[in-house]
């Protein structure tokens, strides 16, 4: 099905906008309220840039939550299910967000700038309307708002030659998820060892709005030597990569016990932390659904496949859906995220594609595990 | 420019996608994390049918969210500016809603479906989450989840014949702001006297999402002999009829005193309700900023201008932004709502197209006063 955007000013355009634009954008979704691309016409040359070159990714979408004041520390710990104590100036944690009935509300990445500044960079959902309610309710002393910071990601193989060229060989000691402050011909950004693939590379904060094309042309320049393509989130790699994609994996209710995020929970922790004693009893019963990767046979499914579909496990009764589903280059063969039922969960299941085409689920494995 | 939105799991469909799609929907946008029609191609004829006939609308994606339990009202209460007090089961308040320093963040109509049942029928922003984190760190005792409905809209002067025929005589009786729950041929919804137009008509929130389609292919089979035609919230019409759209009217940082909702505040409660101090500072010291509706002139602009542009005052400063621009059949002239400061709003300003187009600005009013 091919339908236009709408463009408008409730939807933003990302600093990148432009550049994206100029460099052949053919698809777009919103994401945080902002445009992002999502293909440039070649799906299968994207996925090639990714795993064999190095690809160049607007993800400005994934927006930031800054934190900042003498309870900035406290207020991150307790919106996240995952323990953030310990952290050095310079590092990330991954750190699911729930609710406080334990249901997945998003799965930022949280940067410590400072003992008292931090960044939440989240999925799609307003973890900063999340975060100011607690914080204004449970009288936290810190400043929270949405700072001009737009990532630019850098991923693939030839990641670390790109940057190496732009900023220097040391690039290569940057460890993964640490990140400095960096200012390249008067542009200034984060360097992060981070991105959502499972290809290596870069994520470049980029702290002014206005510089976003000159950013994202710097790296085009020295990335084109390795082959450098325009791309963004790659759907078939990043599912090859066990990397989770709050919503689209799962739609607004699921638990992160059920879709796999249970070793990124820190549910022993001492202190209180939004959706703990949830998390803690759905620990002991066990999740009732659970994300699974299969393999589905048949004629290659292409990159814009329209899901979730529905799934029918052994007894013939509807068990989930299959939320997400495209060729994998990897596994040759097509390749699916099902969550379904825990009875179902490990074994056969059936789904249908909205041509009516059934077909037999081969499972994989339970994701990210 | 041309661009097709990406379709996947992570954005929901409507119930009423197929059949929006079957009449030639061509733009779709994304709110509330749901693809919304936004034109059927032809934006002369959506805005006549609109004025002249009868429009049919997929707005789902002003999705619902419900507070049942024994505080709900006092959770509704706490979190609107606007007072919800003495309304009767059955009616419909508008009701602005900020942040605790007094920026909104969503402007819902606020429906009361008894004692103890409310739906809060929302702008783009994640108020669910908002309500939650309220909700859980206050102790109200009340549950909050996005309910299965999904208001259809029937818009225009015509819109309550088609009603009548479809439902019955009764139907014009029903006040503004006012609803009732019915059933029609097994398909269940609330009916209510309201839109987002300036033209009259009905919501139908349908209450099974499986029977989107059966509702609308019934509305439209009455609606043929009336000319009834697909279309959606239709940005010349609704500025000429001074409704405000949260976000795109504003960016995600003003007051309500700024955009001209003042009269739907209730700054004078005697209970407290989030934002309440800052919004009385905000009154005393007047707002910095002001939305004002002012003509452009030139070339007609088309209903898919890109927006925002720069405006100047008559100083050669900055003084903010045009925030949307689009040919006004009423006014027979290009009209735009400009966010700008208090020191200008009212006078002259400039603004410049993404064309590069100097116009200069003539004030037609403060928007909805």
């Amino acid at each position: 099905m091919s339908l236009q955007i709408g463009f408008g000013s409730r939807v933003r355009k990302s600093p990148f906008h432009e550049a994206v634009v100029r460099r052949g954008a053919t698809h777009m979704t919103v994401y945080n309220h902002m445009l992002m691309p999502s293909s440039f016409g070649d799906p299968e040359e994207e996925y090639r840039a990714l795993v064999e070159r190095v690809s160049l990714w607007d993800v400005a979408a994934e927006r930031q939550v800054e934190i900042v004041g003498p309870d900035a520390a406290a207020l991150c710990q307790y919106v996240s299910a995952r323990d953030l104590g310990g952290m050095k100036v310079g590092r990330v944690r991954y750190a699911p967000m729930c609710n406080h009935e334990g249901v997945l509300i998003n799965d930022p990445m949280a940067l410590k700038l400072g003992e008292d500044r931090w960044w939440l960079s989240i999925a799609d959902s307003d973890v900063l309307l999340w975060c100011k309610a607690v914080a204004a309710e449970r009288d936290f002393d810190c400043m929270i708002f949405e700072p001009d910071v737009s990532p630019l990601g850098v991923q693939g193989p030839k990641a670390d030659d790109t940057i190496a060229d732009l900023l220097g060989e040391w690039v290569r000691d940057l460890p993964f998820f640490a990140f400095v402050e960096v200012e390249h011909e008067g542009i200034p950004f984060v360097l992060c060892r981070s991105g959502w693939s499972g290809q290596g590379g870069y994520e470049l904060f980029l702290q002014d709005g206005s510089k976003g094309v000159d950013l994202w042309e710097a790296v085009w320049a020295v990335g084109e030597k390795y082959g450098i393509h325009p791309g963004g989130p790659t759907l078939n790699e990043r599912i090859e990569s066990d990397l989770f994609s709050y919503r689209a994996d799962c739609g607004a209710d699921a638990s992160p016990l059920e879709v796999g995020l249970g070793r990124f929970l820190s549910l022993d922790r001492d202190d209180l932390f939004i959706g703990k004693s949830a998390l803690l009893s759905e620990e002991r019963r066990g999740p009732a659904r659970r994300l699974v990767k299969a393999l589905l046979p048949g004629e290659r499914f292409s990159a814009t496949s329209e899901s979730p579909w529905p799934a029918v496990g052994p007894d013939g009764q509807w068990c989930g859906e299959v939320r997400v589903a495209v060729w994998s280059p990897k596994h040759e063969s097509n390749l699916c995220l099902a969550l379904v039922s825990t009875e179902v969960a490990g074994g056969a299941f059936v789904t249908e594609t909205p041509a009516g085409e059934k077909l037999q689920a081969l499972h994989l494995g339970y994701f990210a595990e």
